[in-house]
């Protein structure tokens, strides 16, 4: 059976896509010159070039990226490497995505929407906070706890930020909890002063925008 | 048979543990005034009065608080207001816990260690970068969103929140991901813009402490 379209670029994207599609798409590497649909799963870099090479019959899968007369299709997720059940995750549309490629995804849980061009920036911006963002507090308040000599046993931090998830997804803003919740000026001040100047920064001021 | 102790406070933590501990404890209300032992599950600023009440026969759960002479146990997770399994969960000790509090967090699955007085600030601090902080991205970037008026789709942010945090656990600091990752200066100030002044700040200080 002919493949539906093929995935061009084998990084992270890319294969968890061909593994959740299975056989139903071709996934080939960068410099592969396939004919019908093509979608990119390539560096945002890379993707210019390769978009001229394919002009009228690629997707590309940026979140960020626009160019003109090239229609993106962006799961809202992070990829794992692997294929999984993407279901409720959004898939942000701009421009004229051909159908095979929309069904495609439709069919492996993803729910797409038309994102506007002129949005598009501040919907990756809220992608970036939610993601990189979190992963920089995480990975940072590790860091600060093994740099002062402070190990914690076990798993570490990543219960309190999973509990913290949990309660975000099943209660929205009653699930944040803390000082800055509270008004307790008094922990506020104590914990900012613990921390290295460059943190202590963010701690009051991504604390306050709550 | 008689309780291990009473814990003092019905919020969220002394529902969560008494659930959790069953029959083996007792749990009371603020104005209780039991015998033996108790585990002060009051907010911040009514322990230093309640510590009064129970002097030398009491712990208090505050990550935060530190009061000479009254030991504390402060488990690093954030109450769901259920019991469950803690397995995993760090328990930072400070002064000397009696034996059958200690016992019966280990035996609910909390891991204890030692927590230094003077480290307690910045230990606090970044447990509230983990939950809190974490929690003020998430919801401030589904605020930002709908600002805009861009309504996502299906689960919205938490599929993509979810995966990070899934990322960062099994790939630790190989699990973040995005622009700041990648140095694409480019997309960092596209991004930037779009993000209203404040938010803009803690999104270019925040990707860049990495």
């Amino acid at each position: 059976m002919e493949p539906l379209f093929t995935i061009l670029g084998r990084g992270r994207a890319g294969r968890a896509l061909a593994e959740a599609w299975g056989g139903r798409v071709a996934l080939a590497p960068h410099e592969a010159d396939p004919g019908g649909l093509v979608l990119l799963a390539v560096p945002d870099h890379a993707i210019p070039c390769q978009a001229a090479r394919f002009q009228g019959r690629c997707v590309h899968l940026s979140g960020s990226l626009h160019l003109q007369d090239v229609p993106s299709a962006h799961p809202l997720t992070s990829f794992r490497g692997r294929a999984e059940d993407w279901g409720g995750t959004p898939l942000a549309l701009t421009g004229s995505v051909p159908e095979p490629i929309r069904e495609a995804f439709v069919a492996v849980g993803f729910l797409p929407f038309e994102l506007p061009v002129d949005q598009k920036a501040l919907y990756h911006a809220c992608a970036v906070l939610t993601s990189g963002h979190a992963a920089s507090l995480w990975l940072g308040a590790a860091r600060l706890l093994a740099e002062a000599g402070l190990e914690l046993p076990g798993r570490g931090l990543l219960p309190l930020a999973e509990a913290t998830l949990a309660n975000v997804a099943r209660e929205g803003a009653r699930g944040r909890t803390g000082p800055f919740v509270r008004g307790d000026e008094a922990t506020i001040q104590r914990d900012a002063e613990a921390l290295p100047e460059a943190w202590r920064r963010v701690f009051l001021e991504l604390g306050r925008l709550g």
